[in-house]
């Protein structure tokens, strides 16, 4: 397919994406769709009429969270990206609207892409195999880096709702208790050891109930999408903090969001089968197909003087439990789900070193630093060091883009 | 004080308290209050000019949350307190509001008191010595069961927003994975260690900021009140999934919250001394005077055909750390608050087995089961077996109570 907006070929948001985000613009949040360098004012186009074949609420896109018009269900979102797809398409637009295209097209460049989740409850799960080996070697037991659930279920804790934030707004390098070994107490400080997490968050578009279980074969009706996620970590504080309920302060202090979110429906052709099962799963835990995804993701460090350095080439395909198993798991014991409601997919460890996902796995602990593009090293993220987070998937002439999760990480005094 | 509405004098909702709740009845939500055995409708008494010394958003009381007026800020909330305590108290209240009675108190048994608060985010903490303690004796090492960061810091986890109930929801017994020592591998089934945990909450009055830090000092500023909680559990499950995450599938299947929240402000009276800290706090967790709440918890059990035990006579007063500690080192990474967030204590456990908040400490893992009225058994709650958590505290005549926070276990096949 080609569309009659012009767009290179290595734009994130081609004919085959429409993804979903808000932008903040003549003073008033709007629910907008993208291609090529635009925004799409999606308001603009149901009050005109262009999007009638489908039965939607009245100013459903004229809202700050695009929760609304998810919670409609995946079959209605499906059948407005295709009628996407029907307008933007040079085959089949209608001449009017080509023609009033600057009624709707936005330069993507003139808004301000503001958080597109009222987010209820934040799971981040730990699904990377690669990415708990490595921790485990690091912090645990090299000959048994895997706990004993590991390979069992997709081991999952709650995160911190209130401070994700949308790409483009700066991390404050956080505060909290230090305790090096040989200190016998924790004194307090600045966070030396800041992180970021390479993940991917699914976005949930449909409420369950308490005791509802949903099935790895239902679980795709309750899924509208993905994003890019950095789930900034402080290891020293998470270190001192973690045992025995999980990390807390040592991840709340704030999460990154990339503004837009891709429905799973363009991603369908990236499908691609997981890693086999080591052990035998429980039933529950079974799925059919592939359901993986092919989603290349990089992470670009950059400092504050634009020394940058691309420090890990990872894939979603990786994941050794699946979005579907994720999801079945978190409902097995009847915990509701509701819509707006995310989930990552903990850091994306891929088998070789430039694929690890994080830091700490990069750097081994800081006795690997990397080198930047003008000789400088990190083992962590330096106040000033912006991190990037990119992914995509392409498949022949097909490609589907997130743009970024991208922050700054500076400290206050 | 006395009020010229009668109660006797065990009742929770006394002229000294005013707490907060929600109810649905004439078909839609109203805040309300309580006195006596009345719900005290506020959109009436605000709507008829009764609140007029005080400056109210219109309709504020109109609404399924209290989250819009108690985001007013103490200040606020507290002069609407001492307006009720100047119309109910039998002294200063004026004539034609005694008059009206019948048209603002609504007896309790003809409302449904609904969840009160729009929770963004929910933290568990950990903050009862003697419960860690008593975990760690049966879980770790009795010799060293205080984890080292525990007498430094009020550890803390993330919990679930969208499965917390308010009193009087049934709780569906989870399913999940349980793992027995001797089985090398897990099975799936119905938790069979259905536990309470005595918990109580404080609510969230006031938003921060992403990279502000809430002094100890300050952190009263912030929270409206306390309620009580019931953080359901499943031991079995907990045990196979928690490491090293923390608890997950083992709590998110249900919390209970109490419908009353009950303002600091009434809860003045019965501030107490904490324990003394055993090891040198931080600067950020030093504190200015009595932090405590000398609050009486209580846990009954009813089993379906009626038969009862109290099992639990705790109090709040034995936290080792206090809701101003919580809160500061909650913010301490600049993590950020938002109204109507809450922030649980964790098992409130107090020095003898009379006074342990769970069955898991109550019956020692199963090896000390407990009796009730009819002689039939516990260790952990059975299919139909109804828990009850009350509080109240009381000093001379004052006396201001929480409800109750009751849920029955149910199985559904």
């Amino acid at each position: 397919m080609d569309s009659w907006v012009l767009y290179d070929n290595s734009c994130d948001f081609t004919i085959y994406n429409f993804p979903l985000g808000v932008a903040w613009y003549k003073e008033k949040y709007s629910v907008v769709s993208a291609i090529g360098d635009f925004v799409i004012d999606l308001d603009y186009l149901q009050q005109n009429g262009y999007l009638d074949p489908i039965s939607l609420p009245k100013g459903i896109f004229s809202n700050q969270f695009i929760n609304d018009f998810i919670g409609l269900g995946n079959e209605t979102t499906k059948q407005v990206r295709e009628r996407l797809i029907f307008l933007f398409d040079s085959k089949t637009a209608p001449k009017d609207f080509i023609l009033r295209k600057d009624f709707y097209l936005i330069p993507i460049s003139d808004v301000s892409l503001t958080l597109p989740l009222n987010i209820g409850d934040y799971t981040d799960f730990y699904s990377s195999r690669e990415h708990a080996t490595n921790v485990g070697i690091m912090f645990r037991d090299p000959a048994n880096a895997l706990l004993p659930n590991w390979l069992h279920l997709p081991v999952a804790y709650h995160g911190r709702s209130s401070s994700i934030q949308v790409s483009g707004h700066d991390i404050i390098r956080p505060n909290g208790q230090l305790k090096s070994d040989a200190d016998p107490n924790p004194t307090y400080g600045q966070s030396k050891l800041v992180d970021f997490e390479l993940e991917m968050a699914v976005v949930v578009s449909k409420n369950s109930t308490i005791g509802q279980q949903i099935s790895t074969g239902d679980a795709g009706n309750y899924i509208y999408g993905m994003a890019l996620f950095n789930d900034w970590s402080a290891r020293d504080i998470q270190k001192w903090e973690y045992v025995p309920l999980g990390p807390f302060l040592s991840k709340n202090f704030a999460s990154t969001l990339s503004p837009w979110i891709v429905s799973l429906e363009a991603l369908k052709p990236f499908k691609v089968n997981g890693p086999e099962s080591e052990k035998p799963l429980l039933p529950y835990l079974h799925y059919e197909g592939a359901q993986n995804y092919d989603i290349q993701l990089d992470v670009e460090i950059v400092s504050s003087t634009g020394a940058n350095a691309v420090v890990s080439k990872s894939n979603h395909k990786y994941l050794y439990w699946n979005i579907l198993q994720q999801l079945a798991h978190h409902t097995v014991n009847g915990c509701n789900i509701r819509v707006g409601d995310i989930y990552a997919s903990g850091t994306i460890s891929g088998p070789d070193s430039e694929s690890f996902g994080s830091m700490l796995e990069i750097s081994w602990q800081g006795t690997k630093p990397i080198k930047l593009s003008d000789g400088s090293e990190r083992k962590f993220i330096q106040d000033g060091d912006t991190v990037i987070i990119r992914g995509f998937a392409q498949k022949n002439e097909i490609r589907v883009g997130f743009g970024e999760a991208r922050a700054t990480v500076i400290s206050i005094k």
